[in-house]
């Protein structure tokens, strides 16, 4: 049996248009955003792959492409799973900044390290926004984090892995999972067994399914996936 | 303790736009529908009523009304139950057909009869139709109905209001269900005990969620549940 994973990295939000660091903040789609999702769901209809569970994040950004995507590839009606497991990585202090105006004060090399080293975690919000983000009902219960790498991503999610999304797929269903660039690649990272460099050098497409094939042992046929726009040319 | 449950009926859908019969038909929310779906959300909001999980039917005017609703209220991220047993009631062949043509056909009479007795069936669907609906994968495993009367969409509704609301009602969760005038309509009439000539003759508003506060035998305090928009003023 071929176990079947659909990873959909949510489409364009308002902040990623204005060039904000998001992190935790709930914005929603924009314009191209919606399209985007629009289209991942006609991938998904043309090359056949319909989901039958969805697993997203508790951000609007991942829930709304999910919506549409799944509305578009007549799958709306699917079983739903929400975990704040699956949220993009907190980005501290740096949420809501735009990222050239702190690349001025800062430096751009201290900003890159920020984005693109896998270890190194922005400086923790406020205690202020902290105590904002602890009264918010959807994480009720939680610890939430003041800050994250994308190793410290990794392992708040992968607990949710283990729990939910594994039996889900051990279970015969297609599963689609509706997150982050950053809580992607940590599946990813898992999936495909990288290290540390190859995965910070990865980035996922907005508005493309990408299908990972997997054996029992839940290791990928094909390392890296398949993307569903491939996949739909070469059926077509 | 006071168990809150909010009510809400979908938009409007494409077809109730073109009077046809729609029952299990799967037609989206129109433009109308859609503000329909926002004004219940920021009613949810303005009146402080915000639900802690949702259940839908497998319909997507139901399962869209929800998501807008949700979205507008800043809610999108509550878990999310779906069942065929909260789906509108099944209309059998009648389903597709102009309601006024069906009424110079058959007999404004009997068009009443249809629409508006407790247990009158309308005539069943087609074969190759009931063979098309059992092919529809949100079905898997269900034994569908050709069509349907209020009477025995209560009988396929109440299980499911036993094993799946009652709980969530009972652990304290502010309940929101999402779904059609019928099947709202049962609900109704098992909380306010109503009898079958009492509960035909109720119509419910569309994007306005009712609210029903009851006590821990899950009584009403409120005979009929208070609209939203009335709280809502009652405040401002």
């Amino acid at each position: 049996m071929t176990i079947k994973l659909l990873l959909l990295r949510h489409g364009q939000s308002t902040w990623n248009e204005k060039n904000l660091f998001t992190g935790w903040v709930d914005v929603g789609l924009s314009d191209l955003g919606r399209s985007e999702a629009e289209k991942a769901g006609r991938l998904m209809a043309e090359s056949g792959l319909l989901p039958d569970v969805l697993h997203t994040s508790v951000l609007r950004r991942a829930i709304t492409t999910a919506n549409i995507a799944l509305d578009t590839a007549d799958r709306h009606w699917i079983p739903v799973r929400r975990h704040w497991r699956l949220n993009e990585r907190h980005y501290g202090s740096l949420q809501g900044l735009n990222k050239a105006q702190v690349a001025e004060k800062v430096g751009e090399e201290q900003v890159q390290i920020w984005r693109r080293s896998y270890s190194a975690v922005p400086p923790p919000m406020r205690e202020e926004d902290m105590r904002a983000q602890q009264r918010d009902p959807r994480y009720d219960g939680v610890e939430t984090p003041a800050s994250e790498s994308l190793e410290t991503v990794i392992y708040r999610l992968l607990p949710y892995w283990d729990s939910d999304i594994i039996p889900d797929l051990k279970s015969g269903r297609t599963v689609l999972v509706v997150a982050h660039g950053n809580s992607l690649r940590g599946l990813i990272k898992e999936l495909d067994q990288m290290t540390d460099d190859e995965i910070i050098k990865l980035n996922l497409p907005t508005g493309v399914p990408i299908l990972y094939e997997l054996d029992e042992d839940l290791r990928p046929l094909t390392r890296g996936g398949r993307k569903l726009d491939e996949l739909a040319a070469e059926r077509s």
